[in-house]
């Protein structure tokens, strides 16, 4: 789960990520979550913490009201990994979840 | 409440906020907080968005690991207000009470 990924392994998680994309200054991938308003965006952001914290993997993110910017890289690797992938894919599906 | 802070009253009121300082980029105040982990830093960031829900003032906040970095601003206003300093005092007392 913490290897590297990179090539055509890379490009396939993206692919299945539907709005992920590479981050502009560095190895991560990054999503931009808009919700109605504070009060959702901070509900999903709490689900998805208790996640994070299980998984000892964290989001970086930006809260600004209703948007939640968030980026995912992990540390140790230097770059994205499955890991990475998998918290993306938790993301999504309790913003799914929401809407 | 929501009047734009300017002059000798703002000097005032950033003086009374130990570790909030101008932002560099526009009209708005900024700290940054750590925590122990992550655990501790969300843990502030949720007793803070009750807080801001409360008030309708919600605060611009990055959150990466154990560290917090907020930027607070009146939209309304374009710039920065009482209700800015008051939220920051409520940050900073919230804070105090885990550490």
């Amino acid at each position: 789960m913490r290897e590297k990924l990179t090539g055509p392994k890379r490009e396939q998680a993206l692919r299945a990520l539907p709005g992920w994309r590479e981050a502009d200054d560095r190895d991560a991938i990054t999503k931009r979550f808009v919700f109605r308003d504070f009060s959702e965006a901070f509900g999903w952001m709490t689900r998805v913490a208790l996640v994070a914290e299980r998984m000892d993997h964290h989001p970086e993110w930006l809260n600004v009201y209703k948007t939640v910017e968030v980026t995912l890289s992990t540390h140790d690797a230097g770059g994205v990994t499955e890991l990475d992938a998998a918290l993306a894919k938790i993301m999504d599906g309790i913003a799914a979840q929401i809407r």
